[in-house]
């Protein structure tokens, strides 16, 4: 039996117009961007050519905004490394408590060995950020604000719009981890107060170990990685031509799908979700239901394992997630939904079904046939379960 | 006309047994492998063959030693930003005159903005290193020397294995950046003292956008991108894995070539360099001639221009290069050319051939045809030419 891919947040399938897209800069135009030679001249139009897709993809104004680099990761430190390193008065950074371990991480680093202040704003149960907070965090202390413009977990939306204008006001810069939100929703980044913007190849179809940082133009920057004048001296290292290459066609394709493609994502998603709903008990979507990604759908089960429920899942030859894949082998509930207060009861059977443009509605109807029976099997087993009986009213959380 | 591809030492063709190995992990087995589900563990099984075939290439004693990072600049700057992090009561570096980029370029701003204390050591007319200085430099102050294996303009190899020993006896960390002379000369560093090594998929036949930082297991190390728990939590970012297939691929190729093909590889060389000396005047071989990378000639004509022999040599179908493509579109003569005192009339004129096992005895044939009539034309157009007219003795530097 065909497998079902429901794990599109974590990595997608790169598509084969990218492939073959890719292909000749390995054998053919394999020259050095940055040499003199025939070899090296072909190439550098391809990269321009890529700049442009990207450029189209996500609305800057200038290609020379996008800065490829290795991927979201290394996009979302270097855009706060940069802006500590570039405003050195400044000694604070705010981001969400529901961020990529890419933010996660290197701020607690740089709390813990370099003294800058992190405020980490908190969410409500949906997911949604705190903007009383946020505007207590911000003054002219803030060198930085990062926060992402889709959740990986739950798909919800942050109104990056606004809060950047927020941001602005103090002349702190603004950057978001827009990882998930690229290729899946419009962006249109010269009608904003953005800065910077991460993304990644792999989550739009693209090959791993690709990615760009947008650095609007006029923005103070500080290359992170130090070498050769790549990329305008903002990224050092001999370009990855045949994955710049493949993140351009990625976006040119992303561009088109977003709208032949979007709506009917969405509603896969919509009837895999109401249909798990109607034949599962005590269980619920988290995140904001009216304000996230199309593709994305994250369901609570109460009083199960979510890993217990991903192996049952994988026998029947379906891939989903719990959590997001970097924070994985970790028994802990995520740290999103812990952030929302997702009942702890809940959080641990949370399980993330994530859409692309290349699932259909089979792939639907063997979750929805497949997942009943694995719960119903799970709670049989589960003391937490029978403790619960029937699922008393009170359990039912505040945010279904 | 084929072209002829001397120019190995930028950037190599991605050998088709490379291609053909990365291939179903764009579109096959594309998971996460940090993913729980089966997409994500058959990639998982894969990325470590890929660390084996790259450990016996470099003789390393565990496989987990092996990093994978984005290419060889971003592990030359993790090795030392990780070294001075993890030593912070030691404020100094040393490093060569003749270097990459990814490390002056860096070691400049460490001095700028942090105050570290750069030594560099010069080399002599031959590029090889003042052993002398060398040793003055080292101290307890030194957290990190960072010698390449080979240089990058003349191939000149360096002695690593022994600066290491004497790097070790102060208690300072060694690391080399191996770019150059990974899958080139062998290499075994189990049985040495260095505990950092770069090296780079795209200079061994591999893909570009992929490399690794060879880290001797007990060496503390501070990861420089901090994200996910990827490589043991020593490089965040989800795994580049068909960047990571290829490069152990490659490595898997160039450890059978090292015996099947240096010796013919080598001779090519030698009879190019042989035949232009033979049919050029004033003409010298660069670097340490007895003791080099045996694919690298660098041939320096007095009294002319590298860039244009590098035009006319292109329209001719030869790819050459003048210094390293990373600090190309630079009037300046390399500063590896000039660390050595070589005459800035012979500098200028300075042109890399660097080999690899793609190339044949065509390739030689074309380049001893080509150059001279190359090299009369611009010295009849050249001043300085005219002026020296027979060349002197007195012009013949002393490195010849």
């Amino acid at each position: 039996m065909k497998p079902v891919y429901l794990d599109n947040n974590a990595t997608t399938r790169v598509d084969p117009q990218v492939v073959a897209a890719m292909l000749p800069y390995f054998t053919e135009q394999f020259g050095n961007p940055s040499s003199m030679h025939a070899f090296g001249a072909e190439v550098g139009g391809a990269v321009k050519r890529a700049r442009k897709q990207l450029q189209s993809l996500i609305g800057a104004e200038f290609d020379h905004e996008i800065v490829f680099t290795s991927g979201g990761t290394e996009s979302d430190n270097a855009a706060i490394l940069s802006a500590l390193e570039a405003m050195p008065e400044r000694t604070e950074m705010i981001t969400s408590a529901v961020e990529h371990p890419a933010i996660l991480a290197l701020a607690a680093h740089l709390e813990k060995t370099r003294g800058i202040k992190v405020h980490i704003i908190p969410v409500d149960a949906k997911g949604r950020l705190d903007r009383d907070a946020y505007r207590a965090a911000l003054s002219t202390r803030v060198a930085i604000v990062s926060i992402m413009w889709a959740n990986n977990e739950t798909g919800t939306l942050f109104p990056v719009v606004e809060l950047a204008e927020e941001a602005k006001a103090v002349g702190a810069l603004f950057h978001t981890d827009a990882v998930q939100a690229v290729g899946k929703i419009p962006i249109d980044l010269k009608s904003t107060a953005i800065d910077m913007l991460s993304l990644s190849g792999h989550k739009l179809h693209g090959p791993k170990g690709i990615g760009a940082l947008y650095v609007r133009r006029g923005v103070r920057f500080r290359s992170q990685i130090k070498g050769g004048q790549q990329e305008r001296g903002r990224r050092g290292g001999t370009e990855n031509t045949p994955g710049i290459v493949g993140l351009g066609k990625a976006a040119e394709l992303a561009e088109q799908a977003m709208h032949d493609e979007v709506t009917r994502v969405r509603g896969l998603r919509d009837r895999l979700e109401k249909g798990l709903l109607q034949r599962i008990p005590n269980t619920f979507v988290t995140g904001d239901v009216d304000n996230r990604l199309p593709n994305t759908c994250n369901i609570a089960c109460e009083f199960i394992e979510g890993e217990a429920i991903l192996l049952l899942l994988n026998r029947a030859g379906i891939a989903a997630s719990s959590g997001s894949a970097c924070t994985s082998g970790s028994l802990e509930p995520s740290h999103v939904l812990r952030a929302m207060s997702v009942p702890y009861t809940a959080a641990h059977g949370a399980t993330r079904f994530s859409f692309s443009r290349e699932n259909n509605d089979e792939d639907v109807d063997r979750v929805i046939e497949a997942m009943p029976p694995i719960i119903e099997k799970l709670r049989d087993l589960s003391p937490f379960w029978q403790g619960a009986g029937e699922a008393p009213a009170a359990f039912k959380p505040v945010y279904a």
